[in-house]
C-alpha cells in the first residue's frame, strides 16, 4: 500500500493535524528506551475523542497500524511504531475536563503531563503524587501502569484510575469505571485497560484520584556497606509499618555518576534516600523512628534535610540518575525493571551488583526498594559486541531470577518490546487468556502491534 | 436430565464429598440477601484445586451449572444456585498455603474466613484489615470485591489481591498475578477476576497483601442534627487528608434499633463513628484534629473511647446494625449499596432519609461515608404488597440517582441478582465488552449462571 491514504487522512481531519515532516517522523520513531527507532508513515494530532474515533475507523478500514504517543518518555519502546503506519500524538489533547476538589478527583485528557496537571490542581491543596521521574503524559502513565518513587505510599497508576474513556479498535467508545471511589459493579475494565499499553484500546480520558498535599515533608539519607544491607534496611522500614513517602536505593557507582553529572557532593557509598510526609509531628516522629532503626542496622552518614531547597536537591539528584547514565557520550545502556517479594530483595540486589562487578562494565543498581522494585542500568560501548552481549546476559539473568522468585519482569516500565520473550515464563497459561482478550477486542492487530506479545 | 449424574460424581470424588441431604440443600439455597432461595441438586466439598478442576470438567461435559459457595454471607444472591445444578462449598479448603510475614503477604485457600485468617497471622503483628462486618470467606470476599468499614484507609479486596489461582470453565488453571507488590507485566487479570462473582472462573487460591497492626487505636463518635450534616462532616474529614481508619454514618433510627437489639445506650441521634489508628501520638493528634473540626461543624455528644472494651462495643454495635434489621420477626427487608462521589453524598443521604420518612416505613441509612458508599435497609411486612412495592421503589430511585450522579449501583455487595437490571444504565457500551469476556471464557454459561447479567 502506498501513502495515498495520507492525503485522505488530511482531507478527513484537516492537514494541520497530520504531519509527515522529517522532524516529526523522527521524534515519533523512538522513546527513552534502548530499542532501535522506527519511523511512522505519518503522525496525527487529534483534538477530541471524536477525532480519535474517526482516525481509528479510518485506519481500521485500511488495515493500517496505529501507535499512541504521549510524551515519549517510555522505557521499553511502547511508543515505537514498529509496524509503521500512524503515530497518534496527544499534544493537542491536554485539557482538564473537570476538577472537583471536594471529590479528590480530576478528569483529564491523555496528553497532559503530570507536572502540567499538578500546576492546575496544587493551588487547591491537592496533588497527583505518582512520580516516575520523567514528566510523562497521564495517558502514557495509565497505558503503562507507571509508578515511581511514591508508589510505596500511593501505589501505581492502576490504583489511581477511577474511570477511563477508551476508543476500541472497532470504533466503540466505552467508559471503564465511574466517579465513585469504589465499586463492585461489573467486571473491572479500569484495571484491564490500565497497563494494556495501547493494545486493547486508545485512552482518551482519565479520571484520577487526587491526594492532599502533605503539610510537612522531611528528606533524609544514610549509607550502608553493601547494596544488600540497604535492601535489608528498606525491608525493615516497610515491615515496621511506617508509611514512608519514598524510600530509594542508590548504589555507590550511581552516586558517583550523579555527583559527576550534576555537581553534587553526596558521600559515594551505597545509600538509602527517604522522604517522610504528613503533619509536622507525624513526619518528625517517623523520621526519628527510622533514624534509630537505621542506626540499629549499622548505617552511616545519616543526614536529614527539612529545608525545601536541600530536599529538592536530593530528589533532583535521584531523578537525574537515569539520565546521567543514559546520556553518556558514545555509550549505550541496557536497563532492567524487576520487582520481587520484599523478602527476596536483598539477595536480588546483591546478585545484580555481583554480576555487574564480574562483567567489568560500568553499571548502576537503584530503585524503589519499598516495593521490591529496582533497576539496573549497564553501560556498554556499542562498538564492542562482547560488551553488549554481556550487558544483555546480565539483564536476562536478573529477569529469570526475579520470575523464579515469584516476582515480575517489569514493576513499572511495562512489557513493550523488551520483555515480550519473558511473558510466557511469567504468566504461563494466563498468557493465552490475555491473548484471547486481545484477539477479541482487536482481531486485526491494529492497536500498537508488536507490543506485550506477538 | 435426571440426577443419575450425582452417582457418577460420587464415584469420581468420593461420596463423602457430595451431599444431597435436605439440610445441605437448604443451607446452600440462600445467602443473607432478600432473594428467594433456590436449592441446588447437590452440594460438593472439594479438598484441592485439582478436585475443583475435576468437578468443573465433570459439569462442563454434562452441561450442568455450578455455583461457588463461601460463607453464605453475601447480600445480593451471588451464592444462590438459580439454575440449580451443583453448589460448590469451600469449607474443606481453608488452608493457609504460605505465610511470609517479611513480605507482608499470605496465600490462602478460598474457604478460610477473614477472622480465621486473622487468627493465623495476628501473632506476627500483621492483620488483614478488610472488614465487611460478617465473617465472610476470603474467596467470597474476592469474588464480590467486598470492602466495608476500613476501605476508607485500605481500599477494597481488589486492592489487596496480589495473585489468584483460578480454574476456568474449560478446565485450565491460571495464575492472574505474582507475589510482587506491583507489576506492569501483561494484562491485569487480578482485577478482572476479583469482583467477577464466580462468573469467569472459580477462585482456588488467593495471595493477599497484609498490613501491620496499628500500635494504638482510638474510637470516637459524635452526633449531628441531620444525616446530611453527618455526610458533609465526613466529607470535611476526608478532604482534610486525615487517614482515618473508619468513618461511619449511622442515622437515628438505626441507633434506636441497635440500642433495642443489643442493649446499648447510644444517644439516639444521627451519628458519625470514627476510628483513628497509628502510633499513639499520631492517633491522638488525628482524633484531636477531627474533634475540633467536628465541633466547628456543629456536632454534639463527642465521645472518645480508647479503652479496648469500649472501642470493641462501639464497633460491635455498628456491625450488629444490619442484623438487627434483617432479623426482625415476620418482616423482610430491601437493602441498597450505592456509592457516589463525595461531593454528592450529603444530598444522596438526605434524599434517602426523606424517601423513607415519606413512605412511613421503618428504614435505616448508614454506611461507609468516607468512600461515598452508604446503605439503606427498609423493613416491610411481606403480607402487605404496598409496603413491599414502596420499599422497592425507594431502592430503585436511589440507584438511578446514584448512577446519574456519576456513581455506582453497588459499592461493595456486588451485582448478584438484584442489580442486573441497572448494569446497562451504569456501564453503557462497556457492558457489551464485559459480556464478550464472559462469552469468551464460559461459552456454555455454566459458571454461576444468572448473575451480573443474563
Amino acid at each position: 500500500m502506498g501513502t495515498a491514504w495520507i492525503e485522505n487522512l488530511k482531507e478527513m481531519i484537516g492537514s494541520e493535524r497530520v504531519s509527515t515532516s522529517e522532524g516529526e517522523l523522527f521524534r515519533h520513531s523512538k522513546d527513552e528506551s534502548f530499542h532501535p527507532p522506527v519511523q511512522p508513515e505519518t503522525v496525527v494530532f487529534p483534538e477530541s475523542t471524536q477525532m480519535v474515533k474517526d482516525i481509528v475507523d479510518f485506519v481500521r478500514e485500511r488495515n493500517l497500524p496505529i501507535t499512541p504517543y504521549g510524551a515519549g518518555s517510555g522505557l521499553d519502546g511502547q511508543a515505537i511504531p514498529v509496524s509503521r503506519g500512524v503515530s497518534m500524538n496527544f499534544d493537542r489533547m491536554k485539557k482538564v475536563i473537570s476538577f472537583t476538589p471536594e471529590d479528590l478527583s480530576v478528569t483529564v485528557q491523555p496528553g497532559i503531563t503530570r507536572l502540567e496537571l499538578n500546576r492546575e490542581i496544587n493551588r487547591q491543596g491537592l496533588y497527583f503524587p505518582i512520580d516516575p521521574g520523567a514528566d510523562a503524559s497521564i495517558g502514557g502513565m495509565a497505558a503503562t501502569n507507571a509508578s515511581g518513587t511514591t508508589a510505596v505510599r500511593y501505589g501505581s497508576m492502576r490504583d489511581q484510575v477511577l474511570n477511563l474513556e477508551v476508543v476500541l479498535a472497532d470504533g466503540r467508545i466505552i467508559r471503564t469505571g465511574s466517579a465513585a471511589k469504589k465499586s463492585s459493579s461489573g467486571y473491572h475494565l479500569n484495571g484491564l485497560f490500565t497497563g494494556s499499553e495501547g493494545t486493547l484500546g486508545i485512552i482518551t480520558e482519565i479520571t484520577l484520584k487526587l491526594h492532599g498535599i502533605p503539610e510537612h515533608t522531611i528528606a533524609a539519607r544514610c549509607t550502608f556497606d553493601t547494596p544488600k544491607h540497604c535492601a535489608a534496611a528498606a525491608q525493615a522500614v516497610l515491615t515496621s509499618g511506617i508509611p514512608v513517602l519514598r524510600i530509594e536505593l542508590v548504589d555507590a557507582p550511581s552516586i558517583k555518576q550523579v555527583n559527576a553529572y550534576g555537581d553534587y557532593h553526596f558521600p559515594e557509598q551505597h545509600s538509602l534516600f527517604f522522604e517522610f510526609a504528613g503533619t509536622q509531628t507525624s513526619a518528625e516522629e517517623e523520621a526519628s523512628f527510622v533514624e534509630e532503626l537505621m542506626a540499629d542496622m549499622g548505617c552511616g552518614n545519616w543526614e536529614r534535610a527539612s529545608g525545601s531547597i536541600e530536599r529538592a536537591e536530593i530528589w533532583k539528584a535521584r531523578h537525574e540518575l537515569a539520565y546521567a547514565f543514559r546520556h553518556m557520550k558514545g555509550k549505550e545502556v541496557v536497563g532492567s525493571d524487576v520487582c520481587v517479594p520484599l523478602s527476596k530483595l536483598a539477595d536480588m540486589v546483591d546478585f545484580a551488583r555481583g554480576q555487574i562487578e564480574a562483567s567489568g562494565l560500568l553499571g548502576s543498581v537503584f530503585g524503589h526498594v519499598g516495593d521490591g522494585n529496582f533497576h539496573t542500568i549497564i553501560v556498554y560501548d556499542p562498538k564492542i559486541p562482547e560488551e553488549k552481549q554481556a550487558s544483555e546476559t546480565i539483564n536476562e539473568q536478573l529477569i529469570l531470577k526475579a520470575i523464579e522468585a515469584g516476582g515480575t519482569c517489569t514493576g513499572e516500565h511495562g512489557v513493550g518490546l523488551g520483555k515480550i520473550k519473558y511473558q510466557e515464563m511469567e504468566h504461563g497459561e494466563a498468557l493465552e487468556v490475555m491473548k484471547s482478550f486481545k484477539e477479541l477486542l482487536d482481531p486485526g492487530k491494529l492497536l500498537n502491534p508488536g507490543k506485550i506479545f506477538i
